[in-house]
């Protein structure tokens, strides 16, 4: 397989490396992956994350276990084990499954390789795409805000919903943007002040519960996030939180844009309801890493995504356009 | 002054204990105040807090200086010290004020020390006044959203809209309490969870950012919050995070009460707009406690509290019953 470099994964000289996203943004810690199985460790302890990364991880993953293989009897039982390593995100199946169309259709191992070289190169390509279109949509002087991490983290490009932002940012325009800290997890707080820190975009780190308050005081002019799963129908699952930020939006009338490639959306899924949540463990909401606060006995409610209904999205931005419905596209 | 024994405070022969709350639940730690200024530095640093306490909390502390000054020469300027410990709750303000006045029309330095009971008994009774009203609204089987703290680690007696839970709780009613973590201090799952787990209260400990989706899928019946400061004309500042909840409410049809005493009113307010919002340090957002996750370079928005205006509050339950304006009470 050919060299491919990005931000956070790296495959290099038949090595694979994860930028590790827990150790972030106190160290920049690189970690190997060498083999389908440390991969799903990888995936599961989210040091690796974000939809479309994590397809792209996986793909290589099964791209470097094919490279090393002398034989492939086990090649769709590893598949399946990589594709349920999480069950939200769309892209993990879609691009373990185009790798495996690829070899279904030829039976020759180097398939493999090169749809996990094309994903690649394929991602970063979507993410300038979706740059361009949704910086398009901001306007001189204006405040976003975002949730979540959207950025180089979860993609070989440059981002989703921050990549947007970049670019906005790049082509000169005046932009702040104010970062959810997502708990529990606060990939905003962790990754999303540092890429943004690290990118020189002017920004503010604010609790959850804080946007509504800034919505109200007017200084948020539109809210751009990235999506998980997309039904066909538009329906959204993406990290918890997002639907309660689209409802205030909403109630402020402010725009909501779901950023994402066209790989997140999953057209065999009808709608909202179809979307399985994933319940993640109870001490991510008592504590935080190594730091508990609540009490132990205390019962936790921890889905990892919700469902934003697509009657709150004002428009979707792909790597295809600007898109008010998904039948649209 | 006679003994004053509550949940968080306590008078003892002499002495004023505070139950240290930002210890909780990790450790329960009683810590002494000998003078104004350590209650102030206590009421800065949040280990005593919550509108209610923080006013008695003041009122004990004026009333052992008095109990043990020579001269009372700078009553004033102590008691205006007191006053500025913190901006936005008016019972601080209240319960001191009550003192000077009784002072000045006496010129009995044993009226401040009365005062000071007056209002811890006064406290305790206008609990149990506003538990019976709001306690009357819960029906069986509810399930209940509550926001911060606001139990008896908030009053001299058992609560505003916990001590409301509480009681619909020991009346015998099937009620499970959805907790917000509440950022950044985390009152609801240090404090909140720890007082219902005490209690053998069900509830269910969740992020700030959980609660929309709750809602979304009906699991919230109503929503009950404590208030800082209530305006004239009924718009109410209290812990940042309340003005989203009340927003989301609306937004899905589910009744928002504030659960407050008269003495949280402040009738010389005329609205949200004169209530100034009190900002703390950017650490609290970049961290918990000792623990930093963000990079400390990026800026931070940090308000206490925050205004739900009028319109969102279903109604009001004080001690004198269920309003709906702030006009009709």
């Amino acid at each position: 397989m050919k060299n491919l470099i990005a931000d956070a994964i790296q495959f290099k000289e038949g090595k694979l490396w994860i930028l590790n996203q827990q150790a972030l943004p106190l160290k920049e810690e690189w970690i190997e992956s060498r083999s389908p199985d440390e991969m799903i460790e990888i995936i599961k302890t989210l040091k690796v994350r974000g939809a479309p990364l994590i397809g792209i991880a996986a793909a290589l993953a099964l791209a470097q276990y094919v490279e090393q293989a002398t034989v492939l009897d086990d090649l769709d039982a590893v598949a399946q084990k990589l594709i349920a390593a999480r069950p939200t995100a769309v892209n993990l199946s879609y691009c373990v499954n185009q790798q495996l169309k690829a070899y279904q259709e030829s039976r020759d191992p180097l398939a493999i390789i090169h749809v996990a070289e094309n994903l690649f190169e394929e991602d970063v390509k979507l993410c300038e795409q979706m740059a361009a279109y949704g910086a398009a949509l901001i306007a001189d002087g204006e405040s976003i805000l975002t949730h979540c991490n959207t950025g180089a983290l979860v993609t070989a490009g440059k981002g989703t919903a921050l990549g947007v932002i970049f670019k906005a940012h790049q082509e000169g325009k005046k932009v702040h943007v104010y970062v959810d800290e997502t708990r529990p997890l606060l990939q905003g707080a962790r990754l999303t002040a540092w890429e943004l820190d690290r990118a020189g975009v002017p920004h503010t780190l604010i609790c959850d519960n804080m946007a509504a308050s800034l919505m109200k005081a007017g200084k948020i002019h539109r809210v751009m996030t990235g999506a998980d799963r997309i039904a066909a129908n538009g329906d959204t699952a993406n990290k918890i939180g997002t639907y309660g930020v689209a409802a205030l939006a909403r109630f402020h009338d402010i725009p909501f844009h779901i950023v994402a490639p066209e790989t997140t959306i999953d057209w065999d899924c009808k709608d909202g309801d179809a979307i399985v949540i994933e319940e993640r463990h109870a001490d991510e909401v008592r504590g935080f890493a190594n730091t508990a606060w609540s009490p132990q006995a205390s019962p936790v409610y921890n889905p990892a995504f919700d469902v934003t209904p697509a009657e709150l999205i004002t428009n979707f931005i792909t790597n295809r356009g600007v898109h008010q419905q998904m039948e649209k596209l």
